[in-house]
């Protein structure tokens, strides 16, 4: 267990995981759970802060998101499946880090000006704690002494700003216990939503992990197409294709296959459409099975999560002494 | 007990704690323990906001002022003396707090700019946790549903802070589970430091609760008083001397006659030094030597901020519990 490398990665329980929480992150975590010590954490702090006016929805979400990550492969037996909010030792650490993270830091840091720039009608996320955002996660890494952090490229400021943090922490405190964590850069083909446009779940263009036979159907369905192919026999554009989109990342087998068929006007958009059903009707099914059979045992997950909490618990305790006493602190 | 009407109180352990600080509080907390059931609290991540250099000299400030309290009468048979970073609720309610907390509040709190103003020279207060300070507060008071708080007038506007906040709180998520608090003001003489300038630690200005007795002479006699007498029989001018601002607070059933005598040159400044002498070694000599006798058994103070702690948590996590109920959270 000691001899591994430490990993930490979460999810904010904002809402159902879909194909892009898949491809961006949990096939990967999978992956990792041997080489690594993994610590998987259902952020709900994290969600808190921009989801402060349904707490309750954060909870539901959690709960939900621990189905999906047991149905999708991640092992308890493997690795330590935690709920932020349970271990204390979180919010001490963001504090502590907080009194040393200049306020200049916080506020250039690019992913919060973009949030202010995206939601800027709205006044949900311009709060004390959402400033913070960037502290609180770089806590989370550093609490348990991570060397590593799954992340997608554009979560890179947020990893440079953690091992700013822990540069200062260490020299501050004149000590070498806070862990500089490295990235493990997952480079994902980027899918886009059903309807072309960015994937989002305001826009409803996702495709859920645990969606119904049915629905997967009527989502594909619905699919835009290359809008100039009117008869199959047209030869198709698969390049601004979003079935093709999904058929390049679903149908790896088949898709050079498809792609020159599409081409050459010798494949229709509707058994297009059936091949790639196959692939995600494959890679879904098995998931909302799992997924379905979990959520029947809401005890069988408690306990899971009792048991990681209580994992993460040990090891961040045991940090936190550490780091505090590096600081001379109680 | 639970008759009683709440009281939440505490101090920042900064440094040794003067004679500004019993009348600006302490004289009052002590006669406050009967008629409520009060809460002090040593506010050691307050401290920690400004003080994150030296962590361990908040640790030792935090054990001294306890005896401090204890030895001016603070009795933890009748009130809770609590270590604020013992009692982890208090991060979990500041956290909530902050996801609901307008970044304008902060930003435009008026001790907060006051701050900024007079220390600009200085970045140490120019971190994420200093600016969320008033909601740090706001945490402290709702977390034991205080009805009181014993504040000086510059308190005020963070007293308001907390109503707004607490408002805020029971607005979004319909309750009224939080309760607004009011002020208990404490009207207090303005203490000069003794050099006549404003009383402050960083000039080296004040007296210490638990001064020695030579050191209190030595302090006094060094006192301004009306610089324009030269003989102790010329006619003196009590309202610019520092030793009649003292006299007219610690020998409040003398001062009309030292002020008459003054004004007729009947009284000289060394005579005048020596009664104030006398009165507050009267006062500071029992104070110190019971703080002696705390300082000498570590233990018994250690057993009390134990029970405190115990007491203090479990008030706040029965309080927490109950908010986080009305906020559907957990």
């Amino acid at each position: 267990m000691s001899e591994r490398k430490v990993i930490l990665s979460g999810m904010r329980p904002t809402g159902r995981l879909h194909l892009g929480n898949y491809l961006g992150a949990l096939q990967n975590w999978v992956k990792l759970q041997d080489e690594y010590q993994c610590f998987f954490e259902i952020a709900d702090w994290h969600a808190l802060m921009s989801d402060y006016k349904n707490p309750s929805d954060v909870c539901e979400f959690g709960f939900d998101m621990a189905c999906v990550w047991l149905a999708v492969g991640l092992d308890p037996e493997r690795c330590v499946i935690f709920r932020q909010s349970d271990v204390k030792e979180h919010l001490e650490l963001f504090f502590i880090l907080s009194t040393i993270t200049p306020l200049g830091w916080l506020q250039r840091c690019p992913t919060y000006k973009e949030a202010l720039e995206n939601l800027k009608e709205s006044e949900e996320i311009r709060n004390y704690s959402f400033l913070g955002y960037p502290a609180l996660q770089a806590a989370d890494i550093a609490l348990y002494r991570a060397n590593f952090v799954p992340v997608g490229v554009d979560q890179l400021p947020h990893l440079e700003f953690t091992r700013e943090l822990v540069r200062r922490f260490n020299h501050l405190y004149k000590t070498d216990i806070m862990v500089e964590p490295n990235e493990i850069l997952n480079k994902v083909d980027k899918l886009s939503g059903t309807d072309g446009r960015k994937m989002s779940k305001s826009y409803g263009n996702t495709i859920y992990l645990t969606e119904e036979e049915k629905d997967i159907k009527k989502k594909i369905n619905s699919m835009v197409t290359d809008p100039a192919r009117i008869h199959p026999t047209d030869k198709g554009h698969p390049q601004v294709c979003t079935v093709f989109n999904y058929q390049s990342i679903f149908s790896e087998d088949e898709k050079d296959e498809i792609e020159k068929k599409c081409l050459e006007g010798k494949i229709g958009c509707v058994e297009c459409k059936k091949i790639l059903n196959e692939k995600l009707s494959g890679l879904i099914t098995p998931i909302r099975e799992k997924y379905k059979e979990f959520k029947k045992n809401p005890e069988k997950v408690n306990n899971i999560l009792e048991e990681g909490n209580r994992q993460a618990a040990g090891q961040a305790c045991k940090n936190l002494a550490a780091f505090k006493k590096e600081m001379g602190y109680g």
